[in-house]
């Protein structure tokens, strides 16, 4: 794969933009790989994602974003940049259904997701011998109901350890408390199984069942203190019908969501997820 | 078309029904040529429905109905017989949106579409001409937002006038009254733009657009008291993106809306539908 | 509808077209509303497409293609401004099924389409009504199916005297000869009613049915001198089963056709379709 | 998971069939979980099949096929009972591409796929660590180029060791000689990775680059001698665009083969799939 840095950013919209940004590049011979651009013309606001050569420029990604930085200065700019040199460090988090963990792990170890998995962290510990396969370190977390803030500060404790620039919500079925979801804005990854906004909350196809519904589908979002009202990355459906009871529906479901999920973390990986308000951008 | 009957019951579950029925129209040389069953084992309820050859049997469908109600009682069915030699009556209701109307004009004018149509309803006048054309008659009845009373009553007496067998809300923007609603129960069809049971109520494509949904839907459902909640029909959706303002929404949903409608309207008609409590088997 | 002029372009890749183009544009203070940008790493080929909105600029389309000439020029491009204030011109073609026909009037009569239509042209008379209902004059134009070569003269004379930019064939079932599919590139436009490039030619439901396929699709393409393999635009599909004969095929196909014709024409006349080789570039 | 008998059947149609098999299970209290029925009017054959709770019937699956026989035989039938309490034994065949073997072994691990599997054969030895995590052998029968007759004996000599109801090719990249495609009809499932019949043979992804068209695809389909023309039991599609290069094909047409797969490999191991002809009946 060539090694590309991404310059990924967001700015109150003007004339002039795409110029300042593209001739920048061409200052310094940068070869565009992939240029995504948008305007949203009602909030007044731009977007824009750049993938350049990284053997184009004379000099590495460090010093792009140094020069980069007077014109992101000047025009107010939400920007990084990135290196696929380096690898983005992912936190998996699990419980005990495997469907999700199992896909994200599977597509991992063919190099389909571009990342480091640390260590899957899970409040059981049925998933071991799975994540140990992979050559990957597994933790077990349990959850005392009676007081789950040992859990969570732990699983803090982990997750900084690691120097994780993403967390993955593989179907972990504890809800993440407030002070944990506004630490890592947009870095925790959720795969709620429904469509949403139907179906908030706890047991959603016992809640499609009940209302009969003719698709089902799973929302891959950004998790905030909200729950299940984050900013949207993807969602898909599939179709049931009278035949489908609860368990054929949490079945059928299941391949909805690992495949939601797995579009939503690599999109989010290769930085086409922007976030504004609560909405994203997906330069996919 | 070859004439069929069509023989359509839904009664408790127990051993012997499908033998029952099949045996009686053996006995009359009856020759099927489709037939459906589901047995809701959570309900313990029966749902079947068989198409007979018309000329197979040595009666017509009134006799059928006649020679079959003993079993039927004694099977404590709802159930009833219908013949594709009487067209069904469908009174279509719209306001000023023509994509619902003229898609299910056209069907009808092709021949895809088995009913009469005896009139069009509209608050409006607009639509008045693409009626016509289709050598249908058109009745504005206008609302008086003060007071819609007269409207509604004057759009039940041009139902009942016309017999009409089913009554399709093709983007009537207008909502009900409870007596209308029940008066009809389960003949009544409605097309709403979104995926229910997200976004009820007004402006939903609005609702979408704020919440940053990934896809869009239209729900075909029958009629009831409580708003955009009886039994559903059909759905579908369709992907939007980030590019997508409100009034691509509006744009992109109606050929949502206009194939759901005339999936959901097709397999009503063709008795293909059946209630039960709040949802629905459709042997599709 | 705010006005915009679009500037659409193909060249060989290199650095620095983007700060070319932005740049030039920026100069006159040019607001871009939408840009779409890929490169064909491949073929080492760049396609762009800005959309301008027109009262940003000093000046109109003729000036805007005058200052960009040179530019143009200077890196070998294959380009074209439009000026979204005059309407490109488009001649429908049909036969007897109006299933396409009607749907993209409709579009047309509700503004959904952005197009003049000067008139529709018909080997039968049948249709006649429909379009002239829609204020469109229609011209029957007989096919002696011993010498095709007076009705391709009239169809050609016809195309030229209405100053035709495109040419929709919505299920006209004759084949073009070479003389007319090479004499407008890239301008006519096809539904073939399969998921090409199965089922190229006559009866492709047929084919389907007899294959025993479980969807069944329609593609949009540009006309080429080769049947059915010109450029693709868009395709989709439906789900078929067992019980679909070759008439229900035909039936749930119609949807499929019409919608992706309705895709593939408004894509065109938005300037989203750039051609390279056999192959479509689709910013959309 | 409730035990069931499955009663699955095919005859010439006529009058009264419905009657005589439901009757006969009436007859000894038999109650019916799921019914299906198609009758192929054009061909006039008739399919069937039943799920009979085996706790109603007042002896076994041997004895509920003995006491069916002679109906069978009156009706010219092609019959089988099978028995969920007895397990299908299922053979995989892989080479070195592990997403579709994953993702099946994934189901079975977790109870989603309904069989036994007795072993997996590879001709190369790269998956074999996968496969012994889940507890199954793993045969390595390397293919000699030059003469592939000994891998293909060593092949039929370990599935019929294993006694394989079902074999599997699960991205098995090479092509079985025609006396093992005949010797098991109709229980050999393949995955091919194309919207089958486009593309048939081999690099169907590269095929279908150069063609450029909007969506691949992947069909499930019962190996016959004759190559990817054996009848289809499935097939999907996933939309790509001119963004997509081979490899971004191959990597999105992984998802859609191996949902496929897995959808036609529960359909056949439930029995819902029937043969008539080059085509199949599936009852889901």
């Amino acid at each position: 794969m060539e090694r590309v840095y991404r310059l990924v950013m967001s700015c109150p919209d003007r004339v002039g933009i795409v110029a300042r940004v593209s001739s920048f590049l061409a200052q310094y011979n940068g070869s565009i790989m992939e240029a995504n651009h948008h305007a949203d013309l009602e909030q007044g606001w731009f977007f824009m994602r750049n993938e350049i050569k990284a053997s184009s420029l004379p000099f590495g990604a460090d010093k792009l974003a140094e020069v980069f930085a007077p014109i992101a200065e000047d025009l107010n700019m939400q920007w990084r940049v990135t290196d696929t040199g380096v690898k983005p460090r992912v936190v998996l988090m699990a419980s005990r259904d495997n469907h999700c963990l199992a896909d994200i792990l599977n597509r991992w170890h063919n190099g389909d997701l571009h990342c480091d998995i640390p260590c899957v962290i899970s409040n059981h510990d049925d998933l071991r011998s799975l994540v140990e396969w992979h050559g990957i370190p597994f933790c077990h977390v349990p959850v005392d109901a009676s007081d789950k803030s040992v859990h969570f500060a732990e699983v803090e404790r982990l997750i900084e350890e690691q120097h994780a620039d993403t967390i993955v919500l593989a179907r972990y079925m504890q809800i993440l408390p407030k002070s944990l979801c506004e630490r890592w804005p947009y870095r925790i990854i959720n795969i709620h199984h429904s469509f949403l906004p139907s179906f908030i909350g706890a047991r959603p196809y016992h809640q499609a069942h009940e209302r009969g519904v003719k698709l089902i589908g799973a929302t891959c979002h950004y998790v905030t203190a909200d729950l299940d009202a984050g900013p949207i990355i993807d969602q898909d459906v599939i179709r049931v019908s009278h035949r489908d009871q609860v368990e054929d529906m949490v079945r059928l479901g299941k391949d909805c969501e690992r495949s939601v999920l797995a579009r939503g973390l690599r999109w989010h990986l290769e930085d086409r997820v922007l976030v504004h308000g609560n909405k994203t951008v997906v330069f996919n």
